[in-house]
């Protein structure tokens, strides 16, 4: 297993991405706040650059190589935000990112992953089939494998959305954020456990992926059972890294229905004005159908992105 | 004619709105940036209060009365922002607002508007049954009356969003807003010539609305031919106050195709991850097809609200 990376590396991370991420804003919403009788606090990361949260960990990845590695190119597998985020973060230091993509991607997210100067290459949609490719691709070419969450300097990238957060709100009760691969509820772990271990960390998943509810109740990591799951960047499992700072670390997992989902993200569109995919409505959702003690108390929701198919949306 | 507010009211509709309405952020957008050659900056008026700019003018209308004058009822006719905007603002005081609508209004804004504890009232659905109605109430109760765009105090409440922008962005060649019946542009030249004397202040408007062009080009006010632009706040003629303040004032106007509203209208949405209303997307689009010479400059565009249904966006 991978290093487990230390609330020092969020902090070396934090200064590292500076001059290429975005510092995004903390919202509020006095509507939220009326119709759950706690304070909610919105933090942005469908501002940051590529439009997720993913730009911070790929970004800091990349910028820990040494520039001899950064040259012999970087690689991916990724149809989503992580392939985004790969490319502009190796554009940044002037390196080839490849991306190792399912043929049947999005012709959109193919189109965004070519405007940030990335290859790309096309595999059969199946998980072993761009793993093969990748794996197939170092073989070759000696390039840098940046996985999308089980990656020391990428959960390290993660982490700074909960540092930065606890800076701006000192006194937050509760961080929620979502968990896929568990990149993000690790490096929230990690960075708010340590500069507020009074805090509690609580993941949320969708009920149709539910293999983190799962993984912790087992002890031992589960696999995704479906893939059917409005919320698409949540499709994931755990990797060995995530699992244990999770297991370690996360005070609860709650699950929520696509039918809240779907609606939280309507509302957050609706009464805050911004753009979030369904993936950052879930722990919405989760506040919102009260999965946990949520009345009287100062709650950080991690709002991972807005990239979003404006022509398919879930409500229509 | 009424008087035409000054700078020193703006500075007091300042004052007196702030514990009520937002300061909104100005955002940025690299994309948008190298797009087109200069630099924007957009002022979030789609998160002030009730979603749009016009609760600035509502409020600093409504706190500019008496407690006498306040406890007769406030009315207004719209279906609109302003209808919210005129709710709210009374609640504040807690006074009781009336709002004439056709009786053929959304649903959705008809609710909105309940939500805030304004009376209803319905009325035909022509501008003339609306203001006969609006007439006879103010003869029945004496009611004050908030008109939407022709009343000093609003659109000296509509030239704090200017008086802002230049507080955070000294440096503007540019200012831009959307034009409808001309408050916010009114209250924009007011404050940003006041401020900045070399300034360009810019209208923008629908082609399909182009009532304020033709206005400023005869010389004396002409009507809207047509109500079909898909900007649907910009369905109204200009008030004798609003024109002769942009006539007096404004440096150009300009017109955009409906084509380019939709377009940059989907285009903030998917790039900026907001939420503008199509009105909003008019400035934008007005840079972005150059209809003024746009390259090197630093551009302040006005996004003037983000009040949206859901279920009929105009690229569907």
């Amino acid at each position: 297993m991978k290093d487990i990376p230390t609330f020092a590396e969020v902090i070396e991370a934090s200064e590292r991405i500076r001059p290429f991420a975005n510092r995004t804003p903390v919202f509020k919403s006095k509507w939220y706040d009326q119709q759950i009788g706690a304070e909610l606090f919105f933090k942005c990361e469908n501002f940051q650059k590529v439009g997720a949260f993913k730009f911070r960990g790929a970004c800091n990845a990349v910028l820990t190589l040494s520039e001899k590695e950064g040259n012999r190119g970087i690689v991916t597998h990724s149809s989503g935000n992580h392939a985004q985020a790969v490319a502009l973060a190796a554009r940044t230091k002037g390196y080839q990112a490849t991306i190792i993509m399912p043929k049947n991607a999005p012709s959109v997210k193919v189109r965004a992953v070519k405007e940030y100067g990335a290859k790309i290459l096309f595999c059969e949609p199946t998980i072993d089939a761009r793993k093969e490719m990748t794996y197939q691709f170092i073989d070759d070419t000696n390039a840098h494998f940046i996985h999308p969450y089980n990656h020391p300097m990428v959960i390290a990238g993660q982490g700074t959305v909960a540092k930065e957060f606890l800076e701006e709100i000192p006194d937050l009760d509760i961080i929620i954020a979502p968990v896929g691969g568990g990149g993000l509820i690790s490096g929230t772990c990690i960075s708010a456990k340590k500069i507020k271990p009074s805090i509690q960390v609580i993941g949320s998943e969708p009920e149709l992926a539910d293999d983190a509810y799962r993984s912790l109740k087992e002890g031992t990591i589960q696999p995704v059972l479906r893939t059917d799951t409005i919320a698409d960047g949540l499709r994931t499992s755990l990797g060995d890294v995530t699992f244990k700072i999770m297991k370690e670390n996360l005070d609860d997992l709650v699950t929520v229905s696509e039918k809240s989902i779907i609606r939280e993200m309507r509302s957050v569109w609706e009464r805050m004005k911004i753009i979030i995919e369904s993936s950052s409505a879930v722990p919405v959702a989760a506040c919102m159908d009260e999965k946990f003690e949520v009345k009287g108390k100062k709650i950080g929701i991690i709002l991972t992105g807005g990239n979003v198919d404006l022509d398919k949306l879930p409500w229509m």
